[in-house]
């Protein structure tokens, strides 16, 4: 009975998974639905990301978190249009909750949407949203114990943006590690080494997410 | 259907804690249920208190991580009795999960036993173990507006360890706005300012734990 109910719980998310992509696909909108614990830098990413792209892409955000509405507004304040969607203890968004708030982007005016999760480096990974890519952000203070600790995580996104490296000589994070794990947990994630507040590495990021918007476009249909 | 279902699980979880709390009640355990986002600085507080306290009291440590035995490693090499739990893939401990390996420990020859969670700043803080007190660790790095943005975890724990206090220089943590956020949201919790690494603070924790464990044992039955 309880394994029954798991699997409708899935199968509506993913039903609803599927509908979003197809909105997606069909208006070749790249969205990317990042993870990490709380506090690993997610929204101070994204709002590098955006006073970089901005100018090039339309952008637009979905900001997830059990309450307020501070990241929401971090974003609308570069200008961008930010929907928050507050799970009022939930602990990761799911499909329903993203396609609740869809009707609120015009897809043919937007190039990017970046989703970010709520912050919890275990749930949010088992749910698809629809997105085109799957982003994990580990910071440096977390430890780099992390990827093997968290292995559900790591081993269902494609990218895990290293972040706060600024603050790699005051802590014991070991790099290499890190990287020696990931390869154990999934061989064909990538790792890039960035740092939010001095910037470094983020043009590796933003190299990726243009690479991913041209794949997005030139997909056939 | 599905409120029902929910409210079997935490029924049935309920029903574990109690039980796990008449054990400890009876036996005179304190015990502890440590919560907080991964990379918050746990197992490094326990690691310090272990070697503050061990002298002075018998300690047993259980311990919560998706996957790894790394943690029960470190606190076994400091000579403590320390069982892992595995949830493989599971993002909180529940009652029964801890009620199955209170078997290994002998409570009539143990006066602490900590319970460190699984890092996840949300779902943890749901689940009744049994435990004397529910602590959480807040640290520098995640950034304070997390006190607001997560307010469950809050609302539900009586004493919230701000670690790696050594780090503020090099950050932009707002100590007040934290402490004013964790009175709005629970006027009873304390805070104290803590540094595992520096071990700034820790004797106020330690002082915090005895007069705890005093409570403990002096309870009538």
């Amino acid at each position: 009975m309880k394994v029954t109910l798991q699997t409708d719980v899935l199968t509506n998310n993913n039903r609803a998974a599927s509908y979003n992509r197809e909105l997606f696909e069909k208006t070749k909108t790249l969205v990317v639905n990042v993870m990490s614990s709380p506090g690993a830098g997610k929204t101070t990413l994204l709002e590098e990301t955006l006073i970089a792209l901005a100018g090039k892409y339309r952008i637009g955000v979905i900001e997830g978190d059990l309450a307020t509405q501070k990241d929401a507004d971090r974003i609308r304040a570069l200008g961008a249009h930010a929907i928050q969607i507050n799970t009022h203890g939930g602990c990761h968004l799911d499909a329903r909750m993203v396609a609740a708030v869809l009707p609120e982007f015009d897809f043919d005016e937007t190039d990017i949407l970046f989703i970010e999760n709520v912050g919890n480096l275990v749930c949010p990974s088992g749910y698809d949203l629809g997105q085109s890519h799957k982003v994990a952000v580990l910071s440096v203070p977390e430890g780099n114990d992390k990827i093997s600790k968290y292995p559900t995580m790591f081993m269902r996104t494609e990218l895990v943006l290293l972040n706060k490296i600024d603050l790699l000589p005051y802590l014991d994070f070991d790099v290499n590690m890190a990287i020696e794990d990931l390869k154990g947990i999934n061989a064909d994630s990538k790792l890039i080494k960035v740092s939010a507040r001095s910037k470094e590495g983020l043009d590796e990021w933003f190299s990726w997410i243009e690479g991913a918007y041209k794949a997005c476009v030139s997909q056939e249909r």
